[in-house]
């Protein structure tokens, strides 16, 4: 197969992108602001929708209730489809209500727990509205102290909570289950790795899946090991990419750590989950906190492809090979061999072939697009985290 | 409920201790020696039993396949009773043949994988003569390099090397998989986490259950909450005790985090399962490399009964209120109260009833017996891990 | 040396408390806030003062500027010593200001190095009219992306502008310097680690010196040795106390690793540097997101003084002698038994000596000092980290 | 300046090969052996050699004592010249003898202290023997439990041991001293970081230096950080070049994570460091426990060589440009740039221009000196670490 051939199967592949990405973000130290950063939902998806025209590889941009609630999602769905993108996955939130703080559909009173679930059933008449197909919860809750609450009570109580927002779903309707290590609570978080965020989906049927979110985990997690073991169970429903050094960073995917994103790839490709069919729903989750955020999101969705590319590069019949001589060092060379060829020059004719520009970030740098929204959207509230 | 009362459900609970602590451990730099080591199983169980009669607590010693080969494994099971102690759980060894250089019941090799099978089927038979009902496996298998062999395949085939072991064992087994996250392979383990374990576990049937050994987590790990939930899906089988302040460290169990070792022995008091019928089986897996090993035994088990002791005096009544009434630290201290009580002199109280010594340290050290074992013990060859 | 004697040296012990403490604080998720948190310094110290009063041990409260600017820091000083403390540490502000997104002190600009050196002047000038002698900087600057700026030029940047700030303390200031392993940034700190804290103040002179926060380093560092160190090397300025499971958690001192803060006053003790002339300055720096900030206050210095109590009770004697017979296990269970003595009788009976309630948190809880500030402090915004 | 101009730096530059690499390695759990492993110092230079003679990089091997030891080093020295190569530094040993169980330079006994400063005086004669210059003592001590021994005390014990060491060299020696995090000890080790070693090195004089290998950190750590550090410090003596995931795994260099060994590279090209000049010797410290060792040598020195290449090739006006006008993402794209381009064909061209293999792989596998050497070397005892 040649190395045309095998990039072709770069065609289907597409990114969904956040809104929140386009929105001010920081840490608890500090939001850092950048001029043009959108005030509503609206601007956020044009946003959103100038990086697929950039790229032609982010069709889909996941919302977050209530920091995308608008009077009319119909409305914001159209003004999607007219700017060329459409609505993804939809994102509840169980962290930033005052009797959520010691859990919300973990919590020891039945009231908070009924109220974190009205939430999801809130977040389905979106999903209704917009036409979108993903429930995605990141369970925030866990405690900060050995002793503050039953570490099996709230497994329990968590179980029943998940049941009454699975049962609320659509038959098209997909749950998507997050888990994270740690933060916002540091002794436990109730959701803290693949193997709950697992027996909750295996308790409530097969359209709950899990989420991996590649900064979620402890040092030294071989994460695709844990995208193998998923897709084996055939639980892997989606990733939050994004880059870490050492806690949840929610830095550009692939700046931190390109071969990791790679050998990810291509566990990703020996299994056939890159393809449409699959079910994999490839999502970003980042905090631009200091850099430009439309060219971070740019530059993202271009490390992800690029890195998709160079696993499809991998010549999958020598691995075998070698795997089966028991060569280690050979086996190990075939995949270097991928990740040290340079395809941007052909990411870049397949962009062209498309009618796309060769270079995106380029293309976004001249398009004098930064400085236009920085002029026009004066005024109001800057979207952040709320 | 007095303290007395909740100490005495310290009755039923026993330790097994491990053959193999007794021989000389170390590390990949220097196995040190001390006089008087064992030469042989006979010799080790006599040191075992050595530790149950200083402390009433360790009435099972583990033997490990083929460290502990002995002509006759009933002559053994006789040794053992003959010392007021029993055969406990069969540990099969798979890290320690040429042939296992890449991989043991996960193989490329169908050969390979028979003859790891194999050696699990000749461990059902040791099981037989010794009357020993848990077939212990840690699976050391693993790759070094990205690439080396096919992630995918590698837990194929160990789903199916599982499969042939489980077969044969006798309804009265178990199956105990222990997982471990690095060593002595570093890209990857092939049972590197619960969650795997746990998968392979419910392909297998209900007497696959898991092995949690303390020190086979990543950083930062909350092992209480993986007790908690293991607990939950009735699938914790074993613990391996042991301590580490950084990798897999087999340092004396509470030796490095006594609190860490209180709050899991409170997961297990909350659920029943320190308790005999609990089905989970409290083990030590531990290397002295540099320490007595025989006071080392000791100094775990007397850590262990502490442990449980101190969570057998968190008053839950109090702990329940605080955590339904969202005191957080009113909660937290109620932990902690047990914590800092020291039952030092209760343990001793208990013992004396029981007709042990009060301070087994001081006993052991007291009773000549390191001196009598480093005199006679001599010329042979001292065991260690082969 | 019997018990009392032993615990008669922390006579001279004391803590400073941060005013931050007892505003409000969380995660970049969210910030929870509590009935009753202060909305001014004055608050803060009144708080501060009242934790003094139940436990005797926290004299000093520590200021940050800007959250503890006021018109008239003479008024304050005097406020807090009619309330029986005074003021400790001043703590400078490099991360919230929007010039500081790329650095602050090692800024590429100028500029705005020149600001930041300038608020430490400021600082020195609330220094001088509080009384305090303790200038803390804690440098936030760091990067997110490798390329992103020279880590060489960083660092004589930094150089330079802590030339600057030293060069204008008065004789009797020190300036205690703070490195963090991680957050804000996740690429690199600029100074990330105690070497580099060192070399720094190094350059500067005698009156630099490292802050130790026990959160501030990366997963299984052994943070005693660290303490060792700094003490060989005549340069342990202070301590910021809090607990950390994972990252910079900032809990409660001592409710994550008892035995941790055990073994760090056991390094204190053994160096005499617990003694009022040792020049460490032990403070707390926690974030009490979830639970009750005067009691987890409370909590904070009365774990401290446990800790070092159980520090003073270690049978020196025996220790010695058991490390120089290289008796392993007898060493350590000489600092074992220590840990597991239950002092807190011998420290009831000292506080009641000493006027105090012999359990402060009882006594807090009891007083209806919650109750109270609750109901006047209504109206105005309560502090937080602004 | 063009690409070729910009990689004729590598000229000069050149890499240390570990004698040990040659022969057998492994886990606690097991070294396996390979067909054609040395029996003797004499066929681990003949393999060296074989390196160097493919790739052109790697004209030192690095002695080990008393692995190396030989009746002649004056033999040993002729014999490596023969070939092409030469000495390189000399590797003590104070971890395989049984006095050092406590320790060695730090041990509480005087006389194993005198013992292992005099294992180094052996060493300087086997400097002066060989032509090397650099004293290599990486020190394995530690202790296991806390309270094994005074932490005070080791170091102090070891500045002392290090004075002596240090007396004993010639004007032209270096002691070159290496930190490592953990193992074989856990509790601590006496070494454990950069900046402990670097007050050693403070303390004895300007020829003594600091290794850094890049195995021995915790997990998270900024390693070149590090290395610009201790370039500006003037104390980089040498690296110990390796790859880990986890734990101190002496990987390949450059196969767990490229982008890491790339960052290093950046930074020595930075300060000049890549140069000879410069004072850093390059050195690989490896275990090539399942892999072919030759192969995995000469992988590694093509890796070494590849990273300094792409380092090279970073557009150092661009980036300071980006760097000084903030431009977060413009400025890490300059450095991903250089990381992506395929420097392989430029690196064969270069080999071929100077009668070297365009493949050096290839070519080993097609000399076929490994049937060679399984075919001679049969008999004796293959090297290991003994």
């Amino acid at each position: 197969m040649s190395p045309q051939e095998a990039l072709s199967d770069l065609d289907g592949f597409t990114i969904e992108v956040p809104s929140w990405a386009y929105g001010n973000s920081g840490t608890r130290f500090k939001v850092f602001t950048t001029p043009g950063t959108p005030r509503d939902p609206f601007e956020k998806i044009a946003d959103a929708a100038r990086v697929h025209a950039l790229t032609g590889l982010a069709p889909r941009v996941s919302l977050h209730v209530p920091w995308d609630r608008v009077e009319d999602f119909g409305r914001l769905r159209a003004h999607a489809e007219e700017l060329g993108v459409r609505i993804g996955g939809i994102n509840s939130n169980l962290f930033q209500d005052d009797d959520y703080r010691l859990g919300s559909l973990t919590h020891v009173d039945p009231r908070v727990r009924a109220k974190a679930v009205a939430h999801h059933l809130d977040c389905v008449d979106v999903m209704r509205a917009t036409g979108s197909t993903d429930l995605k919860l990141w369970l925030p809750d866990g405690t900060n102290y050995a002793g503050q609450d039953s570490l099996r009570g709230r497994q329990d109580r968590l179980a029943g909570s998940l049941r009454e927002i699975y049962a609320a779903l659509d038959p098209e309707h997909r749950l998507l289950v997050e888990y994270k290590f740690f933060e916002p609570y540091f002794y436990t978080m109730d959701i803290p790795d693949w193997g709950t965020a697992l027996l909750h989906c295996q308790a409530l049927g097969e359209r709950a899946q899990v989420v991996l979110d590649t900064g979620h985990h402890a040092p030294g997690t071989n994460i695709e090991f844990i995208v193998v073991q998923l897709l084996r169970a055939g639980r892997l429903g989606a990733f939050d990419f994004n880059s870490r050094f050492y806690a949840d960073d929610d830095l550009i995917v692939g700046s931190a750590d390109p071969f990791q994103l790679f050998r990810i790839m291509v566990e990703i490709v020996a299994q056939g989950a890159h393809r449409p069919g699959s079910g994999v729903n490839f999502m970003l989750d980042q905090c631009h906190n200091i850099e430009d955020k439309i060219a971070g999101q740019v530059r993202s969705v271009l490390n992800v492809e690029q890195a998709l590319a160079k696993a499809l590069l991998v010549d999958t019949a020598a691995l075998t090979a070698a795997q089966e001589e028991g060569d280690v060092i050979g086996a190990h060379d075939v995949l270097m061999d991928a990740f040290h060829t340079d395809v941007r020059g052909a990411l870049a004719d397949r962009r062209e072939a498309r009618g796309l520009p060769r270079d995106p970030m380029a293309a976004y740098r001249a398009s004098g697009y930064a400085a236009k929204i920085a002029a026009e959207r004066v005024g109001g509230t800057q979207a952040g985290w709320s």
